[in-house]
């Protein structure tokens, strides 16, 4: 291991720095205000060097928004051990810490946008959506997940995505509430989406199974499950 | 009234007839898809003709979506009659019928690119999800939405969305079903909500005064709100 601070770096751990220091000025600005004699002069060289590792402003913002998304996607793995509510509950509270330490960053690329609109960007956040689906559906042990259990957990995302957005905006609602809180949301929607379809109330039975009496899914589900046949409308 | 079929169109006129054609065009395949000259024909004007009424494509799209905004928009009103549940079935009745016709424009829009992902796009579809946001407000008679009340409202809105684009992609579920599962999943998230938060109980049971027993929430909701203390963790 080389240790002088001052040493030449390679191309590899030069794009490596480049890119931490990108996603460092993303975390308290929109990537559109950042320029690249910012990141030139955050990483202690020269503009003209910058666009030797990176060919243009585009391509550096994509190769951060790749690292941001292999981070965020890692963060989504979690054992297949306990109840599945404390299981959820945790990679909500990790899904909170990158949203809450990239802040401005995941704001402008979930809004999309000159900087982070483009095709290759929508196609990395749709597969850290993806990444969060097939996980779900691990945890949920759902080997051919059927259209309305893809649905709940997919537009359930979606929900999670919305409810980090608004709580990096407003930051009225503390963030551990707003974690909880999803986990009864995901809850509450596949019980209501069994009442629909009875394989998908056989995977929110599966769900209950491992659940502790006083689990973050067991009362909730417990009762939305026992609904009469008149809220079960076809 | 003119009535001759061949007469000389006036330039608003003519700027409405290619913007009906866009969007029709946009509804059987997606805008990126979609050519000046494959509009040009369909409105039986030369290629040069559409640029002297658009000075681009990007502009004709937009124009296009901003009539598709205002037609979506409008379906979101509905009158202040009724139980609520019976209102909001209705407002989704005509969110997927208008998903329905529009088809891939919808999707394509929706999902941003190359094509649709500009700034000025994205604030028209923020200026739909917010006029969806108020009418919603407006019904459930709050004149100052709490966060909390916000939360559920735009986490909902997201919800409808992500459900109308899956269901556009797969069709494995009728809509009809997903319109009512929609009407129950606001039920059950404004219920998860009110078990934080006791002004937005309020709301719930507001939202259950006016609903007959055989109503879109009331059977739902009103199991959620007897849920005892232990599932209403703060």
């Amino acid at each position: 291991m080389t240790t002088g601070a001052r040493r030449r770096m390679g191309v590899e751990e030069r794009r490596d720095q480049l890119i931490a220091v990108a996603l460092d000025l993303f975390s308290h600005r929109s990537p559109e205000d950042v320029s690249i004699d910012e990141i030139a002069e955050a990483a202690g060289i020269s503009r003209p060097l910058v666009y030797h590792y990176f060919p243009g402003k585009q391509q550096l913002y994509e190769a951060a928004l790749r690292r941001a998304a292999e981070e965020l996607t890692a963060r989504f793995v979690e054992p297949h051990e306990g109840p599945l509510g404390a299981r959820l509950l945790r990679v909500m509270e990790r899904f909170f810490d990158f949203v809450e330490v990239h802040g401005p960053g995941f704001s402008a690329l979930m809004r999309g946008g000159p900087a982070v609109g483009s095709t290759r960007a929508s196609a990395m956040i749709d597969g850290v959506r993806q990444a969060a689906y097939e996980q779900i559906v691990a945890h949920l042990g759902v080997p051919d997940p059927t259209p309305r259990l893809e649905l709940v957990v997919r537009s359930w995302v979606s929900l999670a995505e919305t409810t980090a957005l608004l709580w990096l905006d407003r930051r009225s609602i503390p963030r551990t509430e707003l974690e909880r809180q999803l986990v009864h949301d995901f809850a509450a929607l596949a019980a209501v989406s069994a009442a629909y379809d009875e394989r998908m109330a056989q995977v929110v039975r599966h769900m209950l199974a491992d659940e502790p009496a006083d689990g973050m899914f067991a009362d909730l589900v417990g009762r939305l499950m026992s609904l009469p046949a008149p809220v079960r409308c076809a």
